[in-house]
């Protein structure tokens, strides 16, 4: 399996000592065998680590949830798609506190939306959370991008979770929101940062040269 | 400043000795005076720590580059955004290349959009090895959603630079860039969650319960 990941041996005997890969069949003392699903596994792990950042403990975190086949489909990817989410670092030493403006942009956003995000959902604090910075900030106006965006998320999750249900089986279906959920941020990244050059290129480039 | 801002003063004290803030202007042997300026950047620096979660070591690269009003603005643009964005950890043990097919993938998409993508360019090379990751993973068809991506992407650097063209002064179009490459980031992270959920209940919530 090594040989065919490129993965080193130390490493995979590091993440099964860790508990992210299951042991494999030992055929002699020193040997083990590894089947289609550790390689599988093993990949997933090292994409989560490589291109998502994630940390060890929170790639424990979200095998433990694709592992789960109890809870129904959508709440496996809600809970993954949770996981997988950075988590916000609010500043120490300032209150990590949403202003209640920003909360009611939030709530604004939601209903104009048509979207469930209850008081105390995640994302909608930590949307909120975003917001109170600018404000403090003194750019409250960046607010008013907060639609275009939204549409943009939109557009996103739609070709997300047509990718996701092209797959049949739950395990290829939980393992593709891992994949889109960790690929697709870098990715999305990496393509507003080249879109932003060139709308830029297009604004400033003759006034300022 | 302390009070206003809510940082503690030996925090202050240890951006002053980083070099990350001025030194204000001394008003007795332990007391210093901190002007409009002053704050401003401080609270520039907290929310590339807290929202943008950048380390001390980004965050002086951004100042510079955001202090450094010899080059045209288009090019500062560039520069900051190049400098906030995440770095691309590469797995280790694995060969950080882009596979041919990626880089294939990458450049047909930059002449569909008419995107000024050369090889070697980073953003066009990080996106390329996002795509090797999930072709590695054996999700090459992930790449199909790569057009509706780059729609979502034009359509947040069309806001965001219609939010950084409201300013007129360089200092402040170059400091809203910042805040909005670094909240903007967060705050797509959270309405794409949101709108995944949203989709994946629309989709899911029926047949799974």
């Amino acid at each position: 399996m090594s040989r065919r990941t490129g993965v080193a041996v130390p490493t995979i005997k590091f993440y099964v000592r860790e508990g992210l890969l299951p042991a494999g069949e030992l055929t002699s003392p020193n040997q083990a065998s590894y089947g289609d699903a550790h390689e599988r596994r093993l990949r997933l792990i090292r994409a989560m680590l490589g291109a998502g950042g994630l940390s060890l403990a929170r790639i424990r975190e979200v095998l433990a949830v694709v592992d789960d086949t109890a809870t129904p489909v959508h709440k496996l990817l809600g809970e993954v798609a949770m996981t997988v989410a950075a988590p916000l670092v609010p500043p120490t030493g300032e209150a990590a506190e949403p202003s209640k403006r920003s909360r009611r942009r939030v709530a604004e956003l939601a209903e104009r939306r048509g979207w469930e995000v209850p008081p105390g959902h995640p994302d909608g604090d930590a949307l909120a959370l975003t917001l109170t910075e600018a404000e403090r900030l003194g750019h409250e106006d960046f607010a008013g991008t907060l639609d275009a965006y939204a549409d943009a998320a939109e557009r996103v999750a739609e070709a997300d979770l047509e990718y996701v249900g092209g797959r049949a089986a739950v395990d290829d279906v939980l393992e593709s929101v891992v994949v889109g959920m960790v690929l697709g941020d870098a990715m999305f990244g990496s393509l507003r940062r080249i879109a932003q050059a060139e709308e830029s290129r297009s604004r400033y480039e003759v006034r300022a040269e």
